[in-house]
Parts: C-alpha cells; sequence; structure tokens
C-alpha cells in the first residue's frame, strides 16, 4: 500500500528545503511535479542533482502554454480534465508505492498541488509537508521585517481588479502581491494610486539565480518578471532603541 | 571577524527545519535565544539534542514575567533597554565569533529578532535564514488549503480592537489570527459576528507535542492557549473536478 507525499520545496533555494522534504526527496522511487510544456519546471529545477538513480519522473504538463484569460470556460475545462487525469494516474500509482510530488513554495498556498489534493483525498493516503513561502524569502532578502507589532498583513494576487487592489493596499499595513507576471503594470498604478509606490518592493526570482531586488518605482512599467513578489513593509508599533 | 545568524526554525517540529538552518545549528559556538523567565523557552526545545558539545548558550531572557498592557511606557522602556542590552552583547560577541540566534517560525514574520535587527544592522554583520511559519504548519495540519484563486489572505493579531477585528474578518476571504492567548474570546467573538466562526479552526501548538486542531466553534472560551493560531480558509475560483 502506498501513499502521496506532497513535498513543498520552498522559494527556488535548495537549502531553504525542510528536512524532511529533503529527506524525502532524496529517497523518493517516483516523483511527479507540473511544469508547462517545452520547459524544465522550478520545481525540477530546485531537486537538480538530489534524486536518486533510477526515479522514475512523472512530468505533468500543463495542457495551455500560452495564458487563456482565467474566465474562460474553455481554459476551465481544459484545466479541469488534466488535474482528474493525474489524479487518477497517481492514484492508481499510489497503490502499489509512495509518490513524492514536488512544489514549489508552500503547497496549500495557492500551489497547483490543491487542485490533485481535493481530487485524492479520501481515495489514496495523502502527506502534505509544510515549505517556506516565496513571500518569506522574499521579505527576507529584502532586509526589512514585514509585520510589527499589530500590523495586519494583506496578502493580494494580481489578478484583481484594479479598484479591488487600491481598496485593499489602502487598508493594509504590510502588504504582499502573488502573481504579478503581466499584472505588474496594474499592480504599480493601484500602488501608486492607494499611496504605497514609494516604500514598494519588487523581488524577482528571489533566493535563485538572477535574484533581483529592486524598489519598484524604479523597475521599467514594462519589464514583468513572472517569478516575482511585490512588498511594502508594515509600520507597526515597536520599542525604540533609547537615544 | 563573526557575525550573527539568525535561524528561523520554523513552527515547532524539527524536521520543518530548512536544511540550512539544522546546519547551522549543529555547527553553533554560540546560540542565543529569548525566553520567559523560568521556561525553558520555546526556541531552545525545537533544537533539543541538536547543539554540539561545548556550545555557549546565551538565554536572553523577557523582563516580565506577566503580560503588561502593550501600551504601557512602563512596559516598553523595560523591553526597549532589554533589547538595546542584548543587541550590545551580541555585536561584541560577534567581533570575534559566529553567534546563531534561535527563532521560531520565520524570524521576519511578528518574530522578536526584529527588534535585535534593527538595532545590530550597520554595527555587524546579520544574516537572517526564513522558516516556515507557523501559519503554514497550522493550515496544512487543517487538511485544506488556505487560499484558491484570487482570494485575499489577512493576518490580523488578536491584540487589535473588536471592532477592528470584525470588520477586517468581514472583509477577507482567507483568514489567520495570531497572537491569540488571552485574546481568544475576543477574537470568537469577533469571528461570529463577522459570520465567520462557523468555519473558523483553532490549532494549537501545531506539529508540536500536545498538538490539537479543533472547530473553534466547538472550543471553551474559557480555554486560551498560548501556541495557537486561528484560521479560516479561503473558497475562491478552482476548476472542479468533472461530474
Amino acid at each position: 500500500m502506498g501513499r502521496i507525499i506532497c513535498a513543498g520545496l520552498g522559494p527556488g533555494d535548495p537549502e531553504l528545503m525542510s528536512v524532511r522534504a529533503d529527506r524525502v526527496v532524496r529517497a523518493a522511487r517516483h516523483v511527479a511535479y507540473f511544469r508547462k510544456a517545452g520547459r524544465p519546471g522550478q520545481a525540477r529545477r530546485i531537486v537538480a542533482g538530489m534524486l536518486a538513480e533510477g526515479c522514475a519522473e512523472h512530468a505533468m504538463e500543463y495542457p495551455v502554454t500560452t495564458e487563456a484569460p482565467f474566465d474562460s470556460l474553455g481554459y476551465i475545462r481544459l484545466l479541469s480534465a488534466f488535474y482528474d487525469h493525474w489524479a487518477d494516474r497517481l492514484a492508481r500509482l499510489a497503490q502499489t508505492a509512495e509518490v513524492v510530488v514536488l512544489c514549489e513554495g508552500d503547497p496549500f498556498f495557492y500551489g497547483s498541488f490543491m487542485h490533485l489534493y481535493t481530487r485524492l483525498r479520501g481515495r489514496v493516503c495523502v502527506e502534505v509537508i509544510p515549505g517556506v513561502t516565496g513571500m518569506s524569502a522574499c521579505w527576507t532578502l529584502s532586509g526589512e521585517p514585514i509585520t510589527w507589532g499589530d500590523d495586519v498583513l494583506t496578502v493580494l494576487t494580481g489578478t484583481l481588479a484594479e479598484e479591488d487592489l487600491v481598496r485593499r493596499m489602502t487598508d493594509a499595513d504590510a502588504l504582499v502581491v502573488m502573481k504579478t507576471g503581466r499584472n505588474l503594470p496594474k499592480v504599480r498604478r493601484a500602488l501608486a494610486r492607494a499611496g504605497r509606490l514609494e516604500g514598494a518592493w519588487l523581488v524577482e526570482r528571489g533566493t535563485m539565480e538572477g535574484q533581483r531586488i529592486a524598489r519598484l518605482a524604479d523597475v521599467e512599467a514594462a519589464d514583468c518578471p513572472y517569478f516575482a513578489i511585490v512588498l511594502a513593509h508594515g509600520h507597526g508599533r515597536r520599542p525604540e532603541a533609547a537615544a
């Protein structure tokens, strides 16, 4: 009787993987991971050099390479069938073997594995190992704590409508924007309208090769990196150093 | 020339420490950690059995054992002098040695180390290793992903006024409340007023011995565990499984 273990791999640097995820990945006989067709895949890249000899690899290739609108019915149907297909395949494999699903970041925080998870639970034994989130790595790299005292942290996705972004950014103390990508110009406009552009940072490919940390105000609006997070720090209550 | 490394230790289970934090802790010649007077300290407990022989331990004991109101001037002055004192001691040590500061969770996310950090940077070399947050461990233990699609995640502290809690809970998709402790009755009332009590979970001592996961509605209001996080999951957009 096998099972499925989803290993959260953290933000990108293999050293930020948990001790448990590291051990599970190195011992795996089967690994599965999402990737876009024709790409190596970010999760697979993180474990480069770690897989045991003879480990079987199951690349779960997304059915679309160009991003269709999130709300198009065709896109949603295609994705749903894709997750159904892979849930069935992994469930079959897990009847006799242990399968490690590789997931960047923390699997239950905007992770793709969640779509397999809801289809697998109750059918096979599933274990999830939490990971360091991309946002934790990014605020650590920024060199400033993200939340102080009573600060409220608001995590938004760049896919929200501009008016929603403005309203929530205005109300936030500390602020993280996920899924920026081609939404970056909109995110930037919303930050400016909320009066938060000055203190905002863009962290691109955090803890990975080609990492860049910049004040968002200094970044060209047309420059929309994919693995990027925008953040603005809170400034809450703290006991100040004596003068 | 030494330096200070703050190692984020994650939520409690030593297996959820990062590979890098694990290595740094095991190799440490000096470790420092916060604790309440007369208590072993949560950070120190996580690394039980991991410290090398002869490793010097610097227990940074908080000057107060009973929690004074956060906004009392006396409390703030006392804390400030305490952080000043330890920043000076660690800075002196770090002139010749490497000092590892042990911090539960992720150091830059409501962590006590932040108060030393702002006093140390510019004086000595400081490195921070991000960790798995307590909240990631808690939503993983709950067995439900926390955020889907465009869900907004709002992280609140139980120290906020009840009206603020209600307003922000009403506006949140996914929801995490930190620093519950004796604020739990207030947090619970606010969740009920915001119509979110039914879906709320209490995770106490997540990933540690004595762990408890319960629907908050089923927990006695008088039962206020210290290491507890309250969460309510988002229910955002997702491609449903085919019927």
